[in-house]
């Protein structure tokens, strides 16, 4: 009986899993393709697509599935049972909130995407804040109807990382925070300045050319997937067939580079999960903090190493001569680790990312606790600014507005960024430890025998176990900011004398 | 009454032509983008939008409305007539062929394609031969079911070019085949002989560059649409977001430039039907023959002209330096309009093109009729090829196995393609008509009061007009051979002495 259900439950999940691969490919499709005046007829498909993609979630069916199975839960494999807790995680999380307020929220998202946009332009937070506002009172309501009413914030953590909540977070920010901060100053005391405006005029076509030879060599599968070309990179699709995008400036090779290199990790990992499961819990990532890991591992622990540069450097100088004639190899290593302050998140260095985003968990907290008025936020902004990281922001639209996220009203997503730094970090000194010469091997341009020990310690679990559990599994210690503190000592500290 | 079940048919139907729009994205970025590996989940996406495309033309509630609507057909407007009309048409073809039935088509059809391949890599007419048995065999069965019993091969026509029929198409053919044959005798027996193999090395940028400039000069809008690579050039999409697509030889410069030309005929052809009806039957095209009338009429009639190269010549030289260095205004002319013995007819020229497809349209009215054995093909393919272009193929490979329509069992559709020809000389010569000193503005790079012509003539009726009586209400002739002959004599005979 059970074997019967699974399968049919089985078919069901295909059909959600092909609807929203369709779904995924427009919206991909809409960054990179999209002629300027097709916009309307693909809001249309978009809207069928995202209606079918409902229809099938919800579907009453799999109600019924579920609960057959789960009174027969004994008789499944454990594997099993994953994909069952999965299905019910989310069945519930979609069918519990009634669809006048999930068309509530989209509307809301919608509108408060423009007023979000018209504000930073015109510096104008108060036009926004009606919005911030409305967005927590949607999230309070959501955590009403999925009976998550004592710790809404919780559920807002949870859906980016389940079995994460604030608390627990806010130990590990706290320690890492107090550690960090000192570092910080060593660095930026420091006499040694890294530059990085010596870059001028690198051909387009030749990056391309460049970080393509990079990203294959660390082990993107170009079969299953490819890089194109939008405003902001991101990396979409699916482990059967990966989209990524960059972007690129002639005066700045590094941001492309190293902006592919961290969309190369988080496809490297969908490629890693197992194919054959892609439409269900076992083939699917483990959460926002997991896949942030991936991403961040091959970025910053990987492609900003001596070891990787002892290989790369040579290629980067043949390819491109003339623009790094004069540039010696310490000033190009150290603008490759250039830390700074910068108010701007998404532009500034591994260092100081970490300050960036426990500021904004802190304030999403305190947000949600009512600790925080919406209308205080620009200055407890400020101060937490001037405070960590030494910059009070210009204005309100390079402070508190710099972010789309809360415009669509994501509260909980931040602090994922941060706990994916984390886990990098202790994957790294885990891995480092279990391969011993990883790094000479990097030295030579190999980088297999990390994806192979990622793709067993991490990427073959799919969501089997979460952000905590996977990293016991995969490190033997628990989730914690050591090895990232560790690991910003050992690669900073030499460097910044 | 009808008013309100006009309203929901026309719900419906926005919603089968944004599936429809959907699938054809799939179907696009497939040819263009898809990554080797990612087959197998296209080959699922595509599946799936089949059917639920299939779900929603067969809606049992389309029926009750049709019905509702003809019973009130007086109290419709002429244009809501013709909505409904066709709807009917497709309903009807659509929901009497059991899906039994339509899945044995859809797995012949793929066994076939297959067998096609196979038998045309190893030159072995006798391994496809029994595909094409069936495929008949099936068309036959079709026209059973759709009440076309007694003239299966009326219902192939009919399906590509609605109101068309064998008999009309053999007498056009007749006349057309009467007159065309001593012209390419004098253009075949002159002294002078275009050398196409003048063009060497021309650098794809450039030449996507120069395209790109054309085909928006001729009116293609970019921001509705968009060029890409693809193994063998096509224009999909619809006038919201038209998707076409060219290759480039490097010593081939004319093969992209005139195949883009052509599917931007196409293309302006779907960006010309009213934008607010592509979803029904008053924004969408005619039919393949007059779709065809407008990727020659601006590939042929308006590119291939004098009045063109004199515009564009100094721009191509411009763009072309070195590889034009050399060569004469009249070999680049001549090269243009070269007319050659090919055997193939995706390379052959304007002229003999007509041939190809006289032979073409003669085998399947004699396949249907019973007239011809399908062991019997190759000998009478060659036999036709020997004596209407002299050239006997060498093999069944470059001979009736050269084209894939047969493969998927598309019979009735290479007709189209002739009347496509005859219908643009048709235009070609009212336009001209209509329009005083329309080549002089081809001279200085304006084809704007042709693109308008067009639009008022045939573009803004979308279906309303079938073929033949478009041809009247555009032209005020009825369709026939005798523009198009008049063209090719007026175009090659100066030329050729």
């Amino acid at each position: 009986m059970p074997a019967s259900a699974l399968t049919i439950l089985d078919e069901k999940l295909k059909r959600i899993h092909t609807l929203g691969s369709i779904d995924g490919l427009l919206g991909w499709d809409e960054q990179v393709n999209l002629p300027k005046e097709s916009k309307d007829q693909r809001q249309n498909q978009k809207a069928l697509m995202a209606l079918l993609v409902h229809e099938a979630n919800t579907d009453p069916e799999i109600a019924k599935l579920l609960a057959e199975l789960e009174d027969s839960r004994d008789e499944l494999a454990e594997s099993e049972q994953v994909i069952v807790r999965e299905k019910r995680r989310n069945y519930d999380r979609t069918v519990k909130l009634p669809a006048e307020f999930v068309e509530r929220c989209t509307r809301t998202s919608s509108e408060a995407y423009h007023a979000w946009a018209k504000a930073r332009a015109n510096n104008d937070f108060k036009a926004f804040a009606p919005y911030i506002q409305k967005h927590i009172e949607l999230c309070l309501e959501s955590a009403g109807y999925l009976g998550w009413d004592d710790r809404p914030y919780d559920l807002m953590i949870d859906n980016h990382d389940p079995g994460m909540d604030a608390s627990t977070i806010a130990a590990l920010f706290s320690e890492l925070k107090t550690d960090l901060l000192p570092i910080l100053k060593q660095i930026l005391d420091s006499p040694v300045k890294p530059d990085v405006s010596i870059f001028k005029g690198f051909p387009v076509k030749k990056q391309e050319a460049f970080l393509k030879d990079v990203t294959k060599s660390l082990g993107f599968n170009y079969e299953r997937g490819r890089i194109d070309i939008s405003l902001h990179p991101f990396c979409s699709g699916n482990g059967a067939d990966i989209r990524m995008t960059t972007r690129f400036h002639e005066d700045n090779p590094l941001d492309s580079l190293f902006s592919s290199i961290h969309e190369t990790g988080h496809g490297m990992y969908e490629q890693g999960l197992p194919i054959e499961y892609l439409h269900n819990a076992l083939g699917q990532a483990a959460g926002m903090g997991v896949h942030e890991s991936q991403s961040r591992l091959w970025e910053n622990q990987v492609s900003r190493s001596k070891a990787f540069w002892k290989f790369y450097e040579p290629k980067f100088r043949e390819t491109f001569k003339e623009q790094l004639q004069g540039i010696s190899s310490e000033d190009l290593y150290l603008a490759i680790n250039a830390v700074s302050r910068n108010p701007i998140r998404v532009d500034s260095d591994e260092v100081t990312y970490n300050l960036h985003i426990i500021i904004r968990f802190e304030i999403e907290k305190k947000l949600f606790a009512g600790e925080l008025k919406v209308a205080d936020l620009p200055e407890y902004w400020n101060a937490q600014y001037r405070e960590l990281l030494g910059i009070p922001p210009k204005n309100d639209a390079e402070g508190v507005l710099q972010d789309i996220h809360w415009s669509y009203g994501s509260f909980g997503y931040f602090p994922s960024y941060c706990l994916g730094n984390m886990l990098a970090a202790q994957l790294w000194y885990a891995a480092l430890e279990q391969l011993p010469g990883l790094e000479s091997d990097f030295e030579k341009g190999d980088f297999s025998r990390l994806l192979t020990w990622l793709r067993e310690n991490v990427h073959q679990h799919g969501k089997t176990y979460y952000l905590k559990e996977l990293s016991e599994k995969a490190t033997g210690q628990p989730l914690s900011p050591k090895s990232l503190i560790r690991y910003l000592k050992d690669r900073y500290l030499p460097l910044y004398q």
